[in-house]
């Protein structure tokens, strides 16, 4: 099979390739895109590279939806909603269970978030996923790193760490049951991105960002931006039973550095706690409060006697681990 | 070095990261993007891997001017105007001086075209280069590969083949003097995506497209997406006096099956001849009428004596060649 039949077997569907948004999408050279008025676009991109981003024993199912799950995971954390994305695929040769299972699990997640696929391109060589996704958001919404005021509450949505400690499995360092096994690597390999809950804090958090390389490294991007410094509560810090019943000290590194979870970190003005949780439940999804901005820089992490943790954290960076 | 101080370092500028078009740039978890009123988003991919789109012996420096243009060269097909661009690099390591000459000749060519770096990811794995770009267009004025009519001509800009002969010359399958070489080698490593020229073209061109996989292939999707065939001269195709003096048999393979020329082959009604070369005077690129569109499905290759050449072409596939 050739490029030009693999696009079209696997990646170009007539359906909803043309719509409100895209004017025309795969099959010319550039897809042509018309904006909605008062509205902004927002785009981000991210490159998957096996043994980095994903395992090679991950399914081609889930690695298609993993690969858009981690961008429209950013775009969630902007408050955009989703409109495109383009695939750029490279791939050691044409395996047909493998596109087969990579289209159906990102035309999948795409379909449950109104995505097109506009485009794309693919070559061979080495194992490379990259996705651009574009979403729009009304103008001057966008929800940003740089907000977050002293006082404002400090919350996170879902639970954090399986993903990591589903690595630490992989990795040898723990041992679990397969049915707690099972749990996390489906954290790892199928994350939920919180597309609903970024839009329903449109207008309502004071900052915004989402949790792929660790809750503290993440949340260090809000404070840098912000100019400001926050105090955590790691008691507070949800996480699943699987990952309570641990020893303490693995609890807190996935928590606090795990990486891969895409969940969201916010602020929101305290006065707005309640409408914080309205939106969540407007988005079908949970949030937890964990801890409050403050005016002095940096990240003070407490226990549950409120006692400063000495910690030396290191979140997550491609070029380091 | 991290990716954050690798981004900090070579990718991220304060100068033009905002503007009219970008709200914000590298630094947050999407671009914001501002459309202008009354225009359309152009928007392609190109993935780039070595030994594919590009050799180990070409400098870095060339390398990302290389990478921005093939980008460039797909806008320019559409008529667009460039606004801003996103890089996915995954490098083996960090190589600063790689990452010097890299940034330095994508920015280079960036700059000269107005385009703004908003965005982006780093990962170690092998080495693979990632650019989206995005352009704008009047509403309705996007060039597609599907206006072609019948009795429009045929035109091509600037000169074919010397790329393929450069590809050809590090195979090991000809060689060349010293400066002949530099120059295709230039023709190969440094191409001038035609985005005056495409900008140019609109509202006059019926149809356009790029020529990266080769002028028979490349022309073969106007013509299958027009729903006509073509006649085309092959000695009016332009080459350059390096490619000229070479045999025959390896000219028609470099004019016709070259790949990497990143012209453009476009249409135009007969009767707007001079209106076509007053926009590539504008555009201050060369342009030359190649043939003619014809009814009868297929292209035909005619030599100069006006003799059909039986011809069995094969344009570039990446999981073929």
């Amino acid at each position: 099979m050739g490029e030009f039949d693999l696009i079209a077997r696997y990646f170009a569907r007539p359906g909803p390739t043309a719509g409100a948004t895209v004017a025309l999408g795969i099959g010319d050279d550039c897809a042509v895109l018309t904006p909605a008025p008062g509205h902004q676009w927002l785009v981000s991109t991210d490159m998957l590279v096996e043994g980095r981003h994903f395992l090679s024993t991950v399914s081609p199912r889930r690695l298609g939806h993993k690969a858009l799950a981690v961008n429209l995971s950013d775009l969630a954390a902007s408050g955009g909603s989703p409109r495109v994305c383009f695939l750029s695929l490279a791939l050691p040769k044409v395996d047909e269970a493998f596109l087969a299972g990579f289209s159906e699990g990102l035309f999948a997640l795409a379909d449950a978030h109104g995505v097109v696929l506009a485009g794309g391109d693919t070559t061979a060589g080495p194992l490379n996923i990259n996705i651009t996704i574009m979403g729009e958001v009304p103008h001057g919404q966008a929800l940003l790193r740089s907000g977050a005021r002293v006082d404002d509450d400090l919350w996170v949505s879902g639970l954090l760490g399986d993903a990591r400690l589903a690595l630490e499995v992989f990795r040898g360092t723990v041992s679990l049951p397969g049915e707690a096994f099972d749990a996390v690597r489906q954290a790892m390999e199928l994350p939920q991105p919180r597309v609903a809950l970024g839009r329903a804090l449109r207008g309502l958090a004071s900052s915004a960002i989402d949790v792929s390389d660790g809750l503290a490294g993440d949340l260090g991007h809000i404070l840098h931006r912000s100019q400001v410094g926050a105090r955590l509560h790691l008691a507070d810090l949800p996480r699943s039973s699987v990952l309570g019943g641990m020893p303490e000290d693995l609890q807190r590194l996935c928590l606090l550095t795990g990486g891969d979870d895409y969940e969201l970190v916010f602020t929101a003005a305290a006065q707005d706690r309640s409408r914080v949780l309205e939106a969540a439940r407007e988005a079908a999804t949970p949030v937890y409060r964990i801890g409050r901005i403050e005016r002095e820089p940096g990240l003070r992490v407490v226990d549950g006697e409120g006692r400063l943790l000495d910690l030396t954290l290191q979140s997550f960076d491609h070029f380091k681990s």
